[in-house]
């Protein structure tokens, strides 16, 4: 039985840097916390929790402790409250979302409506149309375009929307405005991951998707490798079920952005010790077949 | 048998305008000319010729007489000769011709690589490429698209070109570059003339595109009528053929933007004699059921 771990599988560059920083926080300030999760992964900010790093709900439960931003970033209305609380501040937001709500503001104060390329309840969302000053609309398909003549239009994404949607999407744009001027924010990190998985998946005829329930990229490497093989979604090795592995040749790992490098290898070994292999047992992700730094 | 006429059938803003420039300056002048045919319509060329606009192929023919810009503009460098001529220029470049050439003007100084969604040979692209300052991509379809990586990428349209190809074309684009600018440049009047074609294409067992074969937009509508019904291209009721008219109870007419309404009015009357109908015959194209002005 051969077990491979999709190509760039874990964390993006803007989950690992939003996780350093907290980290160096925590070893500056006795306890600080982060305004909602500081990333899609509950077991990552349990984690965090027991080293002092709580999140918490809203800006009334801070009291006077240092505030971690978390990486999906949050409403320029909370950032200016934060501000006025005259606490340390602790930016993680992903440069990449950051760049997004920059766009989004030159670009409306250029005098563009704004179409988000989104879910509407998603963190990052919320946060990026609060940076429009004007007209916006969110839309997550080609069904959701205003019925509506522009003379002008920017289109922005959510870093993990796929490129299909938003072709899509841009494609029934064009006959309603004379310019549309598209900013592709879509993050090269979540393309990649698809696509790897999406390999590994079609050679596998087990496919274990490692990652956080609430996390966006992740429920859609589920998506893409569930619509070729079986497939499970799970958060943490203890939700492993040895009966997966009968008449199983090929399984094949990926996980979300936000998934922490320890529960890949937790994962990896509990299914070598449903195959009785626990001698193999290994303690980084590189030492997976098939992993990352292939 | 009824026939009837495509709304919106004949002449565009931009060629009525041309059309009156030059008879207007024709007025003013014994002798004029046009620097290549005004429209793409060669009875209306032949027609001003007979009035003293004649069109010459080079900038060395036009001699000390006051010169006509063609409808489809011409480049930046003939421009130039033609002012340093210091002749009387009368500029009858389509205002929407002339508007796409200021938007690739000010994109490529802006840093936008320019792609130019169109016919190389055509007249008006090859104008509009010499009004870019910088890296340009002439590109009829999506399998044109270069292999490259751009950080930035606007999109012009020839003004006659498709809305569907142009949808294509911009879709292969976003995965190659962060930023892209459209600018749609697709001229109302085309689509609108092909969607009046086709709703009577649909109704007729016949199709008679009235209209000049070197025009790009004429070759169009002849496209898209014949992939309905049975259809015939012609640019004068002399090339019309009675034999088309057996068992054929709707028959439909449809005519370019560079068609003028004389030649329409023409092959309504011939093909009412064909039919032993000539006492009906009409004066104007108004007096067509279905026309340009329901």
């Amino acid at each position: 039985m051969k077990i491979r771990l999709a190509k760039n599988s874990g964390f993006c560059f803007g989950v690992k840097r939003a996780i350093n920083m907290a980290e160096d926080a925590s070893a500056r300030y006795p306890e600080t916390v982060t305004l909602g999760p500081i990333i899609h992964n509950p077991q990552m900010v349990q984690r965090l929790k027991d080293r002092g790093i709580v999140p918490v709900e809203s800006i009334e439960d801070i009291g006077s402790k240092p505030v971690i931003i978390r990486s999906h970033g949050i409403t320029r209305g909370l950032k200016e409250e934060l501000d006025n609380l005259q606490l340390p501040i602790i930016d993680a937001t992903c440069p990449y979302v950051a760049s997004s709500q920059q766009y989004v503001t030159q670009l409306s104060r250029e005098g563009f409506p704004i179409v988000i390329v989104g879910n509407r309840d998603h963190p990052e969302v919320v946060a990026l149309k609060s940076y429009v000053e004007g007209e916006s609309y969110i839309i997550s398909n080609p069904r959701e375009i205003p019925v509506k003549r522009f003379i002008r239009l920017a289109v922005i994404s959510q870093t993990t929307q796929s490129i299909e949607n938003l072709q899509d999407i841009v494609t029934a744009l064009i006959p309603c405005t004379k310019e549309l001027r598209i900013i592709n924010t879509i993050c090269s990190a979540t393309s990649v991951r698809q696509e790897s998985s999406y390999l590994l998946a079609r050679e596998s005829d087990l496919m274990i998707v490692i990652g956080g329930k609430n996390s966006s990229n992740t429920r859609m490497l589920f998506k893409i490798c569930q619509s070729m093989v079986e497939t499970y979604l799970i958060e943490t090795s203890e939700e492993f079920d040895s009966t997966w592995l009968e008449k199983k040749e090929n399984i094949g790992l990926t996980a979300g952005a936000s998934t922490p490098d320890w529960i890949i290898v937790e994962v990896y070994n509990k299914i070598l010790k449903c195959l009785g292999n626990e001698q193999h047992s290994i303690s980084s992700v590189e030492e997976i077949p098939g992993n990352k730094e292939e």
